[in-house]
Formats: structure tokens, C-alpha cells, sequence
């Protein structure tokens, strides 16, 4: 193995390709001519939508039988924010006291390479091919938007007749230490718009209106108030938070004739998008009795829940954490949204990558001996995964 | 008595000229003509304000002993709105089918050409002067920021040494009917901003976050479903009434700092401004407990609650009208603020005018008979105030 194929020369080579979203600055590149070199078949792929900026993605395979196990990431990063801020350039890959600096260095570009370091090990320690199949499925498109990059990959390679059996996503999911957790799922969210209709009057004059101000009010206590769920054996509560709360009217002396409110759900797997919006419209209807006029605009989400359950993979996961760092990590549903909710429509997935501390922060950091501790860990579940 | 100083003529005179507030156009300087020619002493005041445009007042008195009775008013009329909608020109006076047209025919160019008809017709039986003192106090700035207007003219008048005995204001009072109503005080009106302060987070970890939504709708409720008083011997119960809830949020996935509540109090007369904010900060602190941090911020006032108890006054103006009408009129406190608010420290205050109903709307209007009984009514109003 030469020193350039090593999680840290890999990271810093990433680090160094300034790929804030939607730009790609070389990212892909790096990768996908390491994978090349390693025998994997690659293909740059281009997405366009409207609005949107164009983007590239990388899906890199070597082998053609099953298993497929597949790590998937994004090169893609949040801005740096004050550059100046920043004890090491945000973009200069710079190692100082153990640490490695950089925008992306745990979200992502360093789970990233110890990913290809360990496949790129596993294959040097196995002739060169897997029993069964690598792949990297690599989007530059996953902080801002994110609509030319997971999704379409995806459907891409289905559409090529690719499937997959696994998937690991590099995401930063331990809080504290390398291996303190594993996301085996992400609630779903949903977000809407509550609107109340009232009747426009003087405040002088309040028989003659209907203010929508303590209507909304009231809407906003009695859908905040019932709890969702009690949770389930993967995931927290769901959860209703009320995000804005509207109405605009600059006149002291007029009440107004509508309310909005804004409100996200973060749902469990009690739930579909369905079930939820349908539980939620009865609520409403319910507290608004026949006296308010209210409905609900709900907003377009691609985020479903998914769980992948505890089980044979996630035991292998589990296994190879333990092997290296000695802790059993939480298997955690917590947290926001992220592009695993797209792959686990095709198979089982879960998130392991870095600490995620320091991510979309001013020095963005990571410990060098955790780029080695995960390469091993990833190295430890390819073993358990192919070895048959 | 020549046609020109007939209520009809005088109310066409005022309605051409398009004082649209804060223009005069001529409006003042109408009246000041017939009133100087009927032996009137008059003076035009200008006052001005940083930030408002400078505001033409007219102030004129006959007679200087006791008793005196004030006639007050505004010429100032708000916009025409869509003056393709009007049905006749807003400022062309048009009588048609008995009804006198335009911007201020109701509102109140129209009861103040009645006053001085009624002057005009007192004056010219009694020999051209009234026992006691009569004068008119005429404002263009009412309608809109109302702050170079009555309350500088009072001020003005009062460093003088003019003193009323009582004050008769032209406002449209009436609902149905010439007569239903005299306007004998207007609830205080006092408009503050419910402030409520959270920690702002992501939607994914509400436990790292306080939601300042939820909280302000529990003291919107709080605030708005206890009532204040349960109204007075003169008042209808006090009213609070939220205006307007704004958070301004645009993130979807993101919990807000804080939220803000813009509300207005009409007060009546078991408040004052003072005891008001206190009782509402008393039930705010309240509603709050140890959790919520809330707090209000008050805006400028200068609407106190005012009443004139039926008394003598009261009596002389409901026989005049009785006599006129048939009616026996409503002595009401309901309905917005006015000028009479300010004239109310001075001395004792009525509002009684034309009817009301269409007021500020396209094609305001009144009967041609309606300014003939108003005319009547304020005649009798003067034999009997000065008919000792």
C-alpha cells in the first residue's frame, strides 16, 4: 500500500478540493481514480433539473456476484462560514497536534476515505476482488438540495439493473466517540402550513369580525398538547414542533381576516406520510369543532421514515466496532434527515462514520486516530461480510 | 337667509374642495368666509411636527360671555379609494334623488355645514349675537395622524384663555336614523406587543431548543379568554383583542427564538391607562409561572376612556332631538376613537352628526333631508342653550 492510498492521504486529498455544494472542485476525481486504479468499474454521472445546478456523481463496482455491499457519501460540503475564523485553512488538509482540519473532514470527506482505504486494503489482502461485490455510490449533491444526487443515482442504478444488499452511509453518526453509535434509521419529516380564516374588522367592532389571532391560538395549544405516539422499540416520540407563527398586519386598529402557522413532524415508524397527515386533519377537526375555519397546507416531503431493524448486518456492524474500539455502540434513530431515508428503499442501510461534533462548524476537525480507528472497523465488516 | 348659507349649499362648498387628509384645498377657508361675514372673529393656526406635514386649523368664536358652547369638527377626509367606483364624482357635490354625494358628506363635511347653518339661522333671530359665547373649532388633521390638530388647537386655545362651557363634535353618530344616537364618550384604547422569548434550535432536537410558539398561543388564550370587567353603568365591558402574531420563520426545520403578538385594549371606564397595563402584566405574569419568558412592550397612547354622564346637557340635546326626529336617542360609548377624546379634558363633550353608514365607503352619502333635521336639531340645541 503506498502512503497516498492511507485514510489521511486520501482525506487530505479531498480536504484540499474546495467542493462547497454544488461545486465538485476535482472531489470526485480523487476517488474515482484511486477506484480505477483498484480494478472498480466507474461512471460519472451527470443530473439536471430545473433551477438547479447541474451535478456530478461517482458510482464506482468491482465484482459481479452477491453480496453487494455498497458505501455510500457525498463530497459535497456546507460553506466554510468566516474563513478567517477558521486556527487552520478550511481547505488546506492541515494535521496539527493529531488532528486533521478541514471543511468536511467529519461531514464527510473523512468517513469517505477510510472507506476506500479499507476497501482498497481488504482487496490487496484478497487477490484483488471481493466474494461478492464493492461499490461506492457517491453524490456531489447532498447539503444543499439534493435533488440531482442520491435520489437519481439511485435510480440510475437501478435502472441499469444494479442491486444492492447493504449499505453503509459514512455519515458522522457517533456523538462522543468513534463507535458510540449507529443511525439505523431517521424519522420521517413532514412539514405544513395550519391557515385560519377569519372575518376582517375594526377592533373597535368585534361582533362584527372573527379573529383568526385566538383561533389560531387555541389550533396551536390543541395540536402541540396530544402527544403523536409514545415512541416505538427504534424511535423517540414523534414529535410536532410549531416553527412560525404569521399574520402581518401592521394596523393596530384591525383585526385581521387570517392566521398561519408553520409546524414540522418528525414521525416514527407508527407512521406514514399518509396515516400521519390523516391523524393530524381528524385532531384539527376535532379542536375546531364547527365554529373555526382552518385547514392545513401540507408541504411536498421526500423524507419517510425508515428503520433498518436490528439484526444479522447491524450485529456484524456492531461486531466489527467492538472489535476495535471496545464500546457497543447505541443503535440510534434520532437526529434530522439524511440520504440514507433514499437507499433504504433498496435495500437495508445504516450510518456509521466519524464524531460528529465539529461538523458544519468553524475548524471542522477530526482526531487522526479516528480516520484509522474507523478504516478498521470498515475493514473489520468487509471481513465479516464476505467471509463465507 | 341667502342660498349660500343654506346646510346644502354650505356642505357642496366643503365636499369640492379634495382635502384629502392632509390637504386643505379651500375647506377652512369656506367656512372662515361665512363665519367672518356673521361677525365671527377667526383665526387660522398652523402648526407643525417633525415628520408630519404642516396643518391648517381654524378656530372662531362670537359673543364673549358665558355660556359658551363649542361646535367641533375636521374638514380632512380620507382618500376617494377607486374613483372610477364612485357612482358620482367623490368631490362634485352632485345631489341626486335627494342624496348629496361625496368624500365627507357623512364624514363630516356635512355636519359641520349643518352647525353653521344652524349658527347662521340662530344668530340672525337673536340679532347677530348669541347670549353667551359660540365658536367653532375646525381641524384638517383628524383622519390621519391627528397630531397637528384638535390637541394643539385646544392647547392653543386654552394658553388664550378661551374656556368652553360645552362641546358639540359633528361626527356621524347616528346608525339607522337621524337621532338614534348621541355619542356621550368612547372607550380609552391602549396597543401593546406580547413578547415571548425561547432558544432557538433545530426542529430534529426540540429538547435542545424552547419553542416560544406553543408558548405565546398558551398566553394569547390566557390573555384573551379572561375577561376584563364586565362593562359600566355608561360602557360595554372592556375588550382585548390580538391584532397580530409574527414570528417571521422562514426555515422549516428550524425552532424560533422568539415570537411577538401585537394586541389593542378598548378600555372603559372601571380603567385607567395605568391601572390597565398593570392588571394585564399582573395576569401575564400569571400565565407565565417560572416558565415562560414574556414580557410587553406598551405603545404610546393618547386615547383615555372619556364619558360625559347624562346629565343637563345631555337632556337639552335629546329634547332637541326628540322635537326634530321623534326619536329619543341612545346615549352610546361604542365604536372607535375621536377627536372628542381630546376635548373631553376641556369640558363636557357630545358627538352627534349625520348617519354614519357610509362613512369612508365608495359613494358616501347622506339624505338632503337628513342635513335639513340635523340643521333643525342644532337650532333647537341653541334656543335652549341660550334661551335664559
Amino acid at each position: 500500500m503506498t502512503s497516498s492510498r492511507d485514510a489521511l492521504s486520501i482525506a487530505q486529498a479531498l480536504l484540499r478540493c474546495p467542493s462547497v455544494t454544488p461545486a465538485d472542485a476535482g472531489a470526485l476525481g480523487v476517488l474515482e481514480t484511486l477506484l480505477k486504479d483498484a480494478g472498480f468499474t466507474t461512471h460519472r454521472v451527470t443530473f439536471s433539473e430545473p433551477g438547479a445546478a447541474d451535478i456530478d456523481n461517482l458510482y464506482a463496482r468491482i465484482g459481479d456476484g452477491a453480496p453487494h455491499l455498497c458505501f455510500a457519501g457525498h463530497t459535497d460540503v456546507v460553506p466554510p462560514g468566516d474563513a478567517d475564523a477558521w486556527s487552520h485553512g478550511a481547505f488546506s488538509g492541515d494535521v496539527e497536534g493529531g488532528l486533521l482540519y478541514g471543511r468536511g473532514a467529519v461531514d464527510m470527506k473523512g468517513g469517505i476515505a477510510c472507506a476506500v482505504a479499507a476497501v482498497l486494503d481488504h482487496l490487496a489482502a484478497h487477490g484483488g476482488r471481493p466474494k461478492g461485490s464493492i461499490s461506492f455510490l457517491i453524490t456531489g449533491d447532498e447539503e444543499d438540495v439534493a435533488v440531482n444526487g442520491t435520489v437519481k443515482l439511485l435510480q440510475w442504478a437501478a435502472d441499469r439493473g444494479e442491486t444492492f444488499d447493504h449499505c453503509i452511509v459514512g455519515e458522522p453518526s457517533n456523538v462522543e466517540a468513534i463507535g458510540d453509535t449507529i443511525k439505523i434509521g431517521r424519522r420521517g419529516s413532514q412539514s405544513g402550513v395550519l391557515i385560519v380564516d377569519g372575518l376582517q374588522g375594526h377592533v373597535a367592532y368585534p361582533h362584527r369580525a372573527s379573529n383568526p389571532v385566538p383561533d389560531i391560538a387555541a389550533l396551536i395549544t390543541a395540536l402541540n398538547d396530544e402527544p403523536l405516539d409514545q415512541g416505538s422499540a427504534q424511535f423517540q416520540p414523534s414529535n410536532l414542533e410549531f416553527t412560525s407563527v404569521d399574520v402581518g398586519n401592521p394596523a393596530t386598529n384591525v383585526i385581521p381576516a387570517q392566521a398561519r402557522a408553520k409546524f414540522n413532524i418528525r414521525f416514527n415508524d407508527h407512521h406514514t406520510q399518509d396515516s400521519l397527515k390523516a391523524l393530524i386533519e381528524q385532531r384539527l377537526a376535532a379542536a375546531c369543532g364547527n365554529r373555526i375555519r382552518a385547514r392545513i397546507e401540507w408541504l411536498p416531503s421526500n423524507a419517510d421514515v425508515f428503520v433498518t431493524k436490528p439484526g444479522n448486518f447491524t450485529d456484524l456492524v456492531t461486531a466489527s466496532i467492538a472489535d476495535v474500539t471496545g464500546r457497543t455502540p447505541d443503535l440510534n434513530t434520532g437526529g434530522g434527515t439524511s440520504d440514507a431515508r433514499f437507499i433504504a428503499k433498496y435495500c437495508p442501510v445504516v450510518e456509521f462514520g466519524l464524531v460528529g461534533q465539529t461538523m458544519h462548524q468553524i475548524d471542522e476537525r477530526t482526531p487522526v486516530a479516528d480516520l484509522d480507528q474507523l478504516t478498521a472497523i470498515y475493514r473489520g465488516v468487509l471481513e465479516r461480510y464476505f467471509k463465507s
